[in-house]
């Protein structure tokens, strides 16, 4: 069995988060990845937190796995020609590096096509070249502010707020590798590369507008935009005696089943609840009812009750309960895994199923310019070039940063 | 010019958002998408907030675009048939139908692939198939709950709350669009379709622990797991003297500007946060500083202000201000549209640019049933069979609703 990727290979001129998903992806599903970083390395090595050895902090291992390690200083003369030996054997070409950045790195999509009409070229930036943010630096927070995502918190609790998460980072860079297997397909048929844009802030505004825009898709406003109940400041998990528990009861025999598990069957008929349409115009009265309607029993109890009732009601996972949730170890979503230079680790699975055959598990994140040599070898270079590049700084290896 | 998924025909077994989600960038990607309704319509045609006519509220419109709308009365004897020789001439069929009612109404993977090699099956889901959790209901804020998103706010504010977006619904489409990208990669190898199954608690559980994993990804743990700096509850746009901006200030030379520019150079040597590694120990005092640090003037002022010190900066956009955003504007993302029966609305465009040619500006949604007797024909059905299954109620048509 073998991935839908298998065969392709990847350059990967990414750092952080929003590349490093996308390439993720593609590794995932079967495509060799070469992470090409500097001497200083991907700054998530460091910046990812806590580590056992310097450079390999756990976010960093999470966001690169399977992908292998190239580690060229470009500010040597050298390096950019072994650069484009390596680009010239890849099918696909992924970087978040700033436009002009690229142009002088030679690695923007129109050198780089002219050179190379088989490769897909994507390149993930803030904004589109073609608006007045063209060119603006991209941060995922400064996107999340720019882009309604934290104007959502405020239109639901009064206060704008960031997602906990680098959430514009991430879905884009799931975005940008979504693109890239579109352009191959269409490679099949054409035989020729494209190069992709990948705005940060027209995929976020987007996401945000196909959510909440509603009654504002009307000129004029059939009202104010949003979707009252997701913007409802109590769309959080019940409390129960002992914790949380998330419950979704938005159909009437949910709701209904909802009302007869917490006792209370006569809301049923309650003109404010009884309906879809009534609760909806009630939903602050709804969902406050729900807020406090389990607190008398535990959330083992209140989830065989809501069962039984057919109202949909899971577990409530905090970030480490979910490493002991009896689901994701059964799937092998979270697993432990022997890292080679860093001990025991958790590894994490990949989610989708594909019949026609998945990449084998993935090997674990590299040492900075871990796999150099072997790289530099496959794309033609003789071992004594090899030596050489590295006797001159272009090409770094792990011996030597320690 | 065309999309790269010109020539190919998705029939689309989904409703609400996170098959439409899905369907929806395959169509803005140039495939010619077929949405099977029920009489009753997609449930978002109602739920999805105000409109100008009954079954097309705007959250409906904007997650539908594009989409050539059939309904059938799967009840009527002679439904099923129809529908195969639809799903017949389809390369791609998407559905978040649960197992067990797919395999009632024939459209389950096994089934639909025996009489179909080539089709490409994708089947989102709530939970794999192969843990307990598998066929629980799956809804946006159950997988929130249960998949550590509400549990990051948690870490951060103290409180389990939902992202006020259905996070997990629209990007477990993205996602399904991804993978189906991999499959037709694939088919065309191949000669065989497949099918994919989309969990979403598998996709959001790897999305959190990947971002917030951190030092407990080594075993024993190394510390608690999350990323400080994203889960500070001070992690939010700064408040200025008339509003907001969003800042990110990480690198030393952005931080050092950002203490130019708010008039406190001196900041610059203070060993709490001279250095990365220092402001990341000193997280919460350097956080707390930047919220209180605008007050004194307007965005506009700031914007220019952290601009000539290459802060990245940007203007706060609430789901309102994102209508009359220059950017947006610019580039198009955001138009004004006739809509043939809806009369004047907002139009969000593709965020995305791809160099083989893009779709054109797809057309926008369609009522309930518009395009049945066009989809029907085109199957091969003659004029007369099409009548008679209108006259018995197995077809919808618009007319027929009011």
């Amino acid at each position: 069995m073998s991935g839908p990727l298998e065969g392709l290979r990847v350059l990967d001129l990414s750092s952080v988060v929003v590349g490093p998903v996308c390439t993720g992806v593609l590794a995932e599903q079967g495509a060799e990845v070469i992470k090409l970083e500097s001497p200083e390395g991907d700054l998530l090595r460091k910046l990812g937190g806590k580590g056992r050895s310097p450079g390999m902090a756990g976010k960093f291992l999470n966001f690169n796995r399977g992908k292998r390690s190239l580690c060229l200083d470009l500010k040597h003369p050298r390096a950019k020609a072994v650069l484009a030996r390596v680009a010239a054997r890849c099918d696909i070409l992924v970087t978040n590096i700033r436009p002009e950045a690229q142009r002088r790195l030679g690695v923007d999509a129109a050198t780089v096509s002219e050179a190379l009409p088989r490769l897909i070229h994507c390149s993930i930036v803030g904004f589109r070249g073609d608006g007045p943010y063209a060119g603006k630096p991209a941060y995922d927070t400064v996107i999340q502010g720019v882009s309604g995502i934290a104007g959502c918190f405020e239109a639901s609790t009064g206060e704008p707020r960031y997602v906990p998460m680098l959430v514009a980072d991430h879905v884009c860079g799931l975005i940008a590798a979504q693109q890239i297997g579109f352009a191959l397909y269409r490679r099949e048929k054409t035989g020729r590369g494209e190069s992709i844009e990948v705005p940060m802030f027209e995929n976020m505004a987007a996401f945000v507008l196909q959510e909440h825009l509603g009654a504002m898709s009307f000129r004029p406003a059939l009202g104010p935009p949003g979707d009252a109940r997701v913007l409802s400041p109590e769309a959080r998990p019940l409390r129960t005696r002992d914790g949380f528990i998330a419950v979704s009861a938005n159909t009437d025999a949910q709701a209904h089943g909802f009302f007869r598990a917490i006792g209370r069957p006569e809301l049923i008929a309650d003109p404010r609840f009884a309906t879809v349409a009534a609760r909806t115009a009630h939903t602050k009265e709804y969902f406050a009812l729900r807020a406090t309607a389990l607190l008398g029993r535990d959330s083992a109890e209140w989830l065989a009750i809501l069962g039984a009732e057919d109202v949909p009601a899971m577990p409530y996972n905090t970030i480490e309960s979910l490493l002991t949730d009896p689901h994701l170890r059964a799937t092998g979503l979270v697993r432990e895994e022997e890292h080679p230079s860093e001990g025991p680790t958790i590894a994490i699975g990949a989610p989708n199923i594909l019949s026609g055959g998945m990449a084998p598990r993935l090997p674990p994140a590299q040492r900075l310019g871990q796999a150099g040599r072997d790289v530099l070898a496959e794309a033609g270079l003789s071992a004594a070039e090899i030596d050489e590049l590295a006797r001159d700084g272009a090409l770094r290896q792990p011996e030597e940063q320690e």
